[in-house]
């Protein structure tokens, strides 16, 4: 079970350890991305030529990839990357943005999937549909399925590949085989805010980074991504000052903020 | 005549539709381009990769080409982006950010006003002008000629490629062939935040989704831009908490706000 | 000796002449260092393709090359605008992100110091330390060497090729041969954000532009980011409220802000 004292113990893991996370990521996002991980105490580190990514992982302790804004070079930087960070040891997760929407995006996400072994995937249901279904259509970036459907899609994929799948939406679920564990934090202006689902990828990437158990670290990023998007909704007036809240609440993140709000939603075991 | 009653519809119908915005954009400006999005109701991708961009136009209802940031394969998976909108039907909206700096910039968007043939052409008078004449230089992405010269190159713009031409300024000038509109809301703090005339064209596109009138649909996001500009002045304190302000005004956006603040400049027939 | 009336006559000139500073930077602070240089009153260009880079330094007023996200091409460019920014007697900057952590940002960053012959060189103590030492690392884009080591890394890197060097710390080091100013302004917060190192390199770009002496300019645009900095802590909740008053305060930069909180650390002559 997710407690809300797991959750505040990665937090401090975090802060103490400050990793460095490796990102592949989109445009849109990076900024967004590494603030984010600065705001939560960890150390972030963009890198995509293919003539350094093995040794931006030599020193890194995590690797989040992220195939917003995809092409050629950088998906041969991604498998490359992936490759070093399997030899390594440390963790990779794989935010498959708008799989399903592209031949291009389907499939990279697919053989990243299969050679680059994630530890963990991260996306919303429509990306994970997409990956288990063949027959699967995406509209853009958006998730357009139930809560039903992405657990079974998300349960094939962790069954698949061996790997944590975390699922946003207005519950989160983190399934590792049939273990499921669902987070009811989060706020509806988080959709409203470009890069909030890559920012919940790169910090899962930095709880991995400090916690061996993947479902934990996945699940503990997802409840601070929930926790930190409440406390930023109170008092915001949009989504401009919800993503400016959003980084004060990361950084100030007390554990009070994670023992009184923490919710898990039911658990379930398929 | 643009009215305000207009203007509030195409706000709505944005809202309600929530149409899919295909960006190939600047590296600056992406991520307020696509929170500008975001805000106003539309959504938006981000996708420059010449194997799925075409896959991108299909899910689209609009398509944005935005040369700030430009480079040899960005140029080609714009021509092929706009084949496939055409081809479709769908709007496009060229932003020819710098043109007249330089060569690339200025060929590019001359190529693209010929091939692709945009439904809309937004940019400022220093660029617009650039497109129609020879001579013409620009300094950097400053907007630098009175609106008499950005009357007479947009009235040549359009006419010569058969598209409606949107010149922000002071005065935001709407052009089809000799009928022009003028609007005058906005605030001088615009200009000091990057990414907003990028950010103006996406909008332009969002509203060219829902709107089959291009000329109607480029004037509408021109008032939407200045009057959330408007809200957005009331209470910043320079640039940083004008751009928070600004996203969050796009998002709260009322019919009343549009009532009581659009302003339309004297309409003149050239 | 570096004073504050010297550091407010430069920001009245950068607001005065507004110079165009072309930029090729990393994906991840194009954004905020563009709104930095709007900020302060400069005019920010990004332009990065090989076939434009000289067009633009032709109308720029100074050349800010970052190596944060560097790939092959850009390398290129980066080059080639350096050899047009040399020949037309526009200083350059050079700000050598992450060097020491790659080969590849390394050996790039000495190619760029011995080639394009940076007028000032804007780092942490790792990256300049990594400039001289054949043994040195770097963790990520973080500083982690004290300021004695720095001092002595960046009079040593001011000897061999001549330049400035600018050193970001707890105090900032300003280093011309053996003539060397400290500045203490600054905050904590200040490193907890994104790209306010990079948004440091395109103001002294700025300032670079509009004072002949590159050490005076140097110190006024660090001593202008941490003055902002100051400022913008006030009454911020955490690095996001942070960056947006920072921006406001670059904007709202007073002569008095400059003359009240202006702090030179003791001034060391190798």
């Amino acid at each position: 079970m997710i407690t809300a004292e797991a959750v505040w113990s990665d937090v401090e893991r975090v802060r103490r350890e400050a990793p460095l996370v490796h990102n592949i990521t989109n445009y849109v996002a990076m900024n967004t991305t590494a603030n984010a991980l600065l705001a939560i105490g960890a150390s972030p580190v963009m890198a995509h030529a293919v003539e350094e990514v093995e040794e931006i992982v030599g020193i890194a302790s995590a690797l989040v990839l992220n195939i917003g804004t995809l092409s050629g070079p950088w998906i041969e930087s991604m498998f490359r990357a992936a490759a070093a960070a399997r030899r390594k040891g440390i963790p990779i997760v794989l935010d498959p943005v708008g799989a399903g929407a592209t031949r291009l995006r389907t499939d990279t996400a697919r053989r990243l999937l299969a050679e680059a072994r994630p530890t963990i995937v991260r996306g919303n249901a429509s990306e994970i549909r997409a990956l288990v279904l063949a027959d699967a259509s995406t509209k853009g970036v958006d998730s357009s399925y139930g809560s039903e459907a992405a657990r079974e899609a998300a349960v094939a994929l962790s069954e698949q590949f061996g790997c944590v799948v975390s699922v946003s939406g207005a519950v989160d679920l983190i399934v590792q085989g049939r273990r499921i564990a669902g987070l009811a934090n989060g706020h509806p202006l988080m959709p409203k805010v470009t890069g909030l689902g890559c920012a919940a990828s790169a910090l899962t990437g930095a709880f991995a980074a400090v916690d061996p158990f993947p479902f934990e670290a996945a699940a503990a990023a997802m409840a601070v991504m929930g926790i930190a998007g409440e406390m930023a909704a109170e008092g915001a007036e949009g989504p401009g000052s919800f993503q400016v809240r959003f980084l004060d609440a990361l950084h100030r993140l007390a554990q009070k903020d994670i023992l009184l709000r923490f919710r898990s939603a039911p658990e379930h075991r398929g």
